[in-house]
């Protein structure tokens, strides 16, 4: 009585409702799963002041090397507007050849999936010869605070050593087999307060309006581009999230404005040279006196977000290539190795071991009717068994 | 018994506790002084849908012309930290040889005064020959919708006509006597939303953040100078009061962005032209793809504050050189002919007579402990009744 039935899997994980933070029985169902294969389960609460305890999961099969882990998240976000679901978003319903539910490609189905995948290899080949983990959380979709980062320095700390990793996030965007990411561009985040000097909109000789700097500064961060991309990654981009001065008085010079940017670096920069080229270009264009001519400097400060994501690239070739050529035997389609996209938990993943990522098409994730083709889930079965497969052929070769 | 001392006038109008928009008895206390010297007052309430309703007041001297017309405000704005003040607001308490209270110079200090002119006058020539008129609103510091524009339309339906209007707004920077005015720039105000594509900070090419776009309109705006100025006004200057996105979520492209801005212009322009040419850097700018390179133009919306103040300036010399030697033959010095500053209700009676400003210092306007100089009123009475005899003189010569 083996899970060797993605749709089955998938099924269970669905009608779990655990909307980041609740666990929503979505562990426990897993353990279910891999209790019976001869995984070790091991469930891990994290807590920490100021954020929702969180329950993750790490289970083991084998105790040798070479150790391939499968990383992932059982926690979904909100369903949003539950009424305007073709289906309920909890219940898991096939129609038309699709499974509707929340998880259902974020990310539940990677996991239904891997699950399967693990159940047939070793029905097929018995246990591995070497290890297989899957390293699983509740906080993904939230703070990701008490998540991956937290659950892989536990496991560390018990001596768990991994040699690769496969995420399992849906990273195709249009058809099974577009895509694998093999690396991720960094992400930084500030806030920018001018601070000016309040007056009358008659008399701006007696005032410093603060929007006149927030323009010079905002455009001299936005313009010229950072880089012109590399040989993996797009070009960095920064965007200006936000400019904000609450000012409701047309007559009246406001006293400060704010504005929040957040930039997707690539592997040009570190967090540290990037900090120190964002602060150049602020200060170069504090001092500009194109919309402020005569005045001193912009009076400005900067705040940096907690824990920018660092940019990283995996160069394991024996890992790429087993997921590569498994997707292309049974995709029918070489995938495109990329580094687009935001940030996952390979961030965190990537200080341990080699690590790349490749699940389900995304285009429905986070949204209404969430759905993944059920011919999609045995696809990605085969394709992880095929990689599994190859993974452990390569690695102890 | 007539009102000669401006000290005590002062001290009666202060004790109104008239905060716009409440009467508080301000322009009844008016009236007790002016019928007894032979005006005829009108109390003239004003109505609108939407705003409070108003008392206003107009009383007239004479029945003949040459006819000159004192206009100005009872209403005084809030007294903000009352607890902050080192006399009540309401209480009119000289001390040190300052007269303390909301209004004292912004303006019941020029009413005052005015009324104490006037009485000396009358007690010294008898009645003018022609006409001396108050034109007295109680909404000056409020919506300005029914007061003195609707005032001046009541009088002239029933056939008032004037030769030239004192307005006694505070227009001294330093000391009484700095500055005349004898014009006011324009001002028009504007918001403009730009409309972009929400999305994802990582996937930029998907969305289309309305901040790029609105920099460029911004900065378009308050760049160039939209003129050097002109003989009797400084430059034109726009402000942008206000950038609004209100986007919380530093991953996300926001999906509009919106901003306020106000511009206070010379003669180089009317209101008409310079709209248009505000549109014209808007459109420029929404083509330009410094900010956004490859994309379409910027969409975006401007919607115009209701009635733009328009631009004048007085041209008649025997107002302005009657006004101008009065306060040098008391005050000792040549003002200034200035058109600095923000707008008055001078603004509306331009379009009737020829129209000039001058009272108090208005340093303390606005703020806590407003206060006069117990000696700038009697200086300002002295200047106002020397007015008064030279207009007629010149006016009747």
């Amino acid at each position: 009585m083996t899970a060797t039935d993605p749709v089955a899997n998938l099924q269970t994980l669905i009608r779990c409702p655990s909307v980041t933070p609740a666990e929503g029985g979505a562990l426990s169902a897993l353990d279910a799963m891999l209790s019976p294969l001869g995984f070790k389960v091991d469930k891990v609460k994290a807590t920490e002041a100021g954020t929702p305890d969180i329950e993750n999961l790490y289970a083991r099969l084998g105790s040798d090397g070479p150790h391939l882990m499968f990383a992932g998240h059982t926690d979904v976000v909100p369903v949003g507007d539950e009424a305007a679901w073709t289906h309920p978003p909890f219940a898991a319903e096939i129609s038309g050849g699709e499974l509707f539910g929340r998880g259902a490609v974020d990310m539940k189905g990677g996991i239904a999936c891997f699950v399967a995948a693990v159940s047939r290899y070793v029905e097929k080949h018995g246990n591995p010869k070497g290890s297989i983990s899957l390293l699983i959380t509740g906080d993904e979709e939230g703070p990701a605070i008490n998540g991956t980062i937290k659950l892989l320095q536990w496991a560390a700390e018990r001596g768990e050593r991994w040699d690769a990793c496969l995420v399992g996030e849906p990273t195709n965007p249009d058809t099974l087999g577009d895509m694998i990411k093999i690396g991720r561009r960094g992400s930084l985040s500030g806030r920018i307060t001018v601070h000016g000097v309040q007056g009358h909109a008659a008399y701006p000789h007696l005032a410093d309006n603060p929007v006149r700097g927030m323009l010079q500064l905002t455009s001299a961060l936005m313009d010229p581009p950072f880089d012109n991309g590399t040989e993996n990654f797009q070009p960095s981009n920064l965007e200006v999230t936000t400019i904000d001065v609450g000012n409701p008085a047309t007559n009246v010079i406001p006293a400060k404005a704010a504005a929040s940017f957040n930039i997707r670096f690539n592997d040009t920069w570190t967090a540290d040279t990037l900090q120190a080229e964002i602060i150049r270009r602020l200060e170069a264009a504090a001092k500009n006196g194109a919309l402020r001519p005569g005045r001193e400097a912009v009076r400005y400060d900067i705040a940096w977000a907690d824990r920018p994501s660092h940019v990283f690239l995996t160069r394991n070739n024996a890992l790429i290539a087993s997921l590569s050529s498994a997707v292309e035997s049974i995709a029918g389609k070489a995938p495109k190795l990329s580094t687009t996209g935001g940030t996952s938990d390979a961030r965190f993943i990537k200080d341990y071991c080699p690590v790349v990522e490749f699940g389900l098409v995304g285009q429905t994730m986070h949204m209404v009717d969430e759905r993944v083709a059920v011919s999609d889930l045995e696809t990605l079965t085969q394709i992880y068994e095929t990689f599994i497969e190859r993974w452990f052929a390569n690695a102890g070769a």
